[in-house]
């Protein structure tokens, strides 16, 4: 085992577990004053049981012995076992010179902030046993048979791994499918099962600019866990990953504050960090495919498209509250496609797209990929929360949303500030 | 020395020191608004006073050869000396393949977190002065020898360490006992001595429960540095405690959620971030004693019983403000036990506890270093406490009370909203 | 290539971008309700565009071969080219052991921070395009010559470096000079151009004094990696830079508060994190040439000197908003004279100064390397903020910045609480 690249690990995950916060601010300053307490639960309550779903079977369906291409064996790892020795000496212990252990503490993040972005398009009315329910229900029908597609490699952890990863062979560096345009269909498919809230329209303003500022930068510093982790090792592809995850998240925070001040004409603290965000979500599955000076691209196309897309769910009357549809999925897409329109041999994966002379063959699989997840994300979405509805209930009463959904379901208002 | 193991250490010094704003948002986010600024300032005061008294000669009486297994000799390392050299070719300046005067920083943080913990039951009505006071005092006669106690192992810096750790031959991993027992039973004295605030019984809300969420996020991400550098190694041990960690802070969040809807109809964002400090204090001491499944006991054990435990200081009266007695103390003492119970032969460090065949010979072990611990702390922080109140006073007026601490004693009011 | 060291500089990457959220928020809780999103969106959107040009050109206008000692040929890395290569063979993209990638992305951040840092002076009243010009000039024309003049050594990535660094040998180990003397020259600058506020003198309050320590607390966990990466290496030196970075810290806080207690009979929360910020500033310089117990006297003398220092600014009249010249200037100049002053044969970088005997030959280039970095830095940044206000004008209307600058240029109010 290498300690350098297990030391870059270890401390992966103290800027991984950044993101839990990070995402419960970013949404928390977001949402009324009546609701943040609510949205922030969302984030840690998901986190908490999807954790401990991932080491009881959660990682054996994503990287046990593949059944078919679709999901892993859970038997393989049940209860972490076979995950550790004493002695480091077995095989089974190790990838690519870590400790599996160490390996799915990482996964298990992906898998925890997965789940909590969908809640982004929950705020204010979801019944929080409905949301407990619904994350519990995802992650296992949903996140762990997406992520082994995608993140298990034939020959990596076990002998025959995930179809998108193997037989496909599409590219996603740190998640952009699995992650993003999961996250992001799935939210889509709960907005519309919810309804619209009760100040859909209305032009509800932010209860906390700094604190969403503060989240975005907390994400951001995170993200680096995420995007240069994904490639296990201290080396050059790390660094090659966070070098462009900088780039597309700086050029996506200027992008979208031009495209604001285009439409609106005026730049905003909500449009500085959406532009962050969303930088940080296009390059994700392409941070290892493109050249810096490519990552910048894929930024200001990300930041200038994802502002715009936004403003689908008035147009088509789905309310996706704090917009995981506009930023996760479609970043998630742009980032995805664009792998094979500007991957570079020069790149650390170095695969080819359609600019670079590589054809329409990449691009092709790339758009599978990505469409795969997202119709499959989607369908099997929408089941869970019509279950939930109609069994439980998914949404709180109307008298409730009115009067905010922290003082009446949690008894805990936000501030006291007087 | 090992540059991996070196770049652990580096970076989880990043790592500890954002537990700075963690616990000084955590704190201050459940406090009253007339109190926050106080609240946060305890913590960075005590911070900035303990870090030079620990390169002073704080590190030679933990780490300086042992007078009798009670203190480290004072003169050994005084004003940081013999703790590096230039050309690092001494033995005296290295210890596990790190350098003597990183292993000391990281160290030196436990010292700075420990003490600052205590603030949590002085809220609102302690005089800044008497706190700094306390601060110096407490660090140099409980924390310096108690740590003196557990953390220093024979041969490994100086040639005779602490009584607990050579001659008991208890187990705590991280600060069971040196910090969170420590801290937990001084608070219950500051508590007692300091008498109860004006508000006591009222059922005074948080101020920001963001905040608090906020920081016990922050508090999440250090923590990883805590136990996982106590390691002091990037391999399979630092891995193995940060997998636990993150399970038992995953159960243990659940377990408090669970029982505050089981005992109020409903859960909270605070019982949320208090859950997640639960399960990261009880397994401070155990991370590398139980399993995984193991850890998720632990988890929700303390997850469980802590919120019970928050409700004894109405039944006894004493105004704990912040349940550090709750939390720390009683988490803690959880933990710390619970190794002599389902401590496993699997775990890194594979002392078996009594549910495993290990009979009771380790449990006793436990008990009696938890029991040292709380007595130690506790009498003699009420000897300082009440010196402290004999000699310059330590609360504040009634008057300043009421009006608030931090409009009054500091002219720095939280918030200026308008 | 060391993997150790590797794990150290990308996990650095991680601390530094906290630095973002931090600057943010440390300068967006002092300023007024109205003002803080416009605060916040200074340091986001500086950043954004400084790391744009950074790897389009500034990379090459530091680290390119020099011109004369006073810039680096921009065509030498244009685009990123040469940076980095597939099987990482060459000469070109290794620095320390590290890919030049790696190490461009860690100066970025220096870059990013810098101009960020100025944006203290301008709260309340800057037009944010005036200010985004400004950004993108000052780096260009100051920040690019002058981090060449001190950052760029000979031989290192090109044959010949800048002229502070090798010709006058001036030592500043992590910025003092470059970072903090120049963004506190420029500041002054900005702040004589803009005008005073409408509020100046009149004691306006920080509008949040909990976000201000926690961007303390995060730009302190931050610096760390600014300090301590500055060795390059995961090994003694940067252990040594962390503990020297820790205790000037630890002093200057208490300092700071001394000397409030003394002048006011009170200490603030703004003190102790205006304290904080002032000792790691005092040791950005001096953190490899001062030993541990040095370093408390480098921070207790920062510390009792900048409280008195952001006086300045009503005795003379410029509106330093948040006292980025008494901070940044006055601190950096502290930090920089005092390695002539306490520099030690027995720190990691082993210069004595003259209370060790080593007469006044390094003070004096201490001296010259600080009055070149601040005549440069102030006059050139005067000539663009005047040029600015001739041509597009660079502030707001009396009228915008009566009702806020959040509210009238950005449309985007921080709170909306009820």
């Amino acid at each position: 085992m290498d300690t350098g690249t297990t030391a870059f690990m270890l401390c992966s995950i103290i800027g991984l577990t950044l993101m839990i916060p990070g995402l419960a601010l970013f949404y928390g300053g977001m949402v009324s004053v009546k609701s943040s307490v609510n949205m922030m639960m969302m984030t840690y309550g998901a986190v908490a049981i999807v954790g401990l779903l991932w080491f009881v079977f959660g990682f054996s369906l994503v990287f046990g012995d593949s059944l078919g291409g679709f999901l892993g064996d859970p038997t393989d790892f049940f209860g972490s076992s076979g995950m550790f020795s004493l002695d480091g000496s077995t095989d089974q212990t190790s990838v690519s010179g870590l400790s599996l252990l160490l390996f799915s503490l990482f996964q298990a993040l992906f898998a925890c902030i997965t789940v909590a972005l969908i809640s982004g398009a929950a705020a204010d009315r979801m019944k929080f046993s409905a949301w407990m329910v619904f994350a519990t229900v995802w992650a296992v029908v949903v996140y762990f048979p997406v992520a082994h597609w995608v993140f298990s490699f034939d020959g990596v952890i076990s002998e025959k791994g995930g179809w998108i990863a193997n037989k496909l062979g599409a590219l996603d560096f740190a998640g952009g499918t699995a992650v993003h345009i999961n996250a992001g269909a799935a939210a889509l498919a709960v907005a519309i099962v919810l309804g619209k809230s009760a100040n859909f329209g209305k032009g509800t303003k932010p209860h906390s600019v700094p604190l969403t500022l503060l989240g975005a930068g907390l994400l951001w510093a995170g993200w680096y866990a995420f995007n240069g982790g994904s490639w296990l090792g201290a080396s050059d592809g790390a660094a090659f990953a966070m070098v462009t995850s900088f780039l597309a998240t700086c050029a996506a925070t200027l992008a979208w504050l031009g495209v604001e001040k285009w439409k609106d004409g005026h730049v905003t603290g909500i449009g500085a960090a959406s532009g962050a965000i969303t930088g940080l979500v296009a390059i994700t599955p392409s941070c290892g495919d493109v050249t810096p000076m490519g990552a910048i691209l894929v930024g200001l196309v990300a930041g200038a498209i994802c502002p715009l897309a936004v403003g689908l769910k008035e147009r088509f009357g789905y309310d996706d509250s704090l917009d995981v549809v506009g930023v996760h999925l479609v970043g998630g897409v742009i980032g995805t496609l664009m792998i094979g329109v500007v991957g570079s041999a020069e790149s650390v994966q170095g695969v080819e797209g359609l600019l670079y002379g590589g054809g329409l063959d990449q691009l092709w699989k790339q758009f599978l990929a990505a469409a795969a997840v997202l119709v499959y994300s989607f369908v099997i979405s929408l089941g869970i929360a019509l279950a939930i509805k109609k069994t439980m209930g998914i949404r709180i009463s109307p008298e409730d949303e009115e009067v905010g959904i922290d003082a009446r379901l949690h008894r805990d208002p936000a501030y006291e500030l007087i």
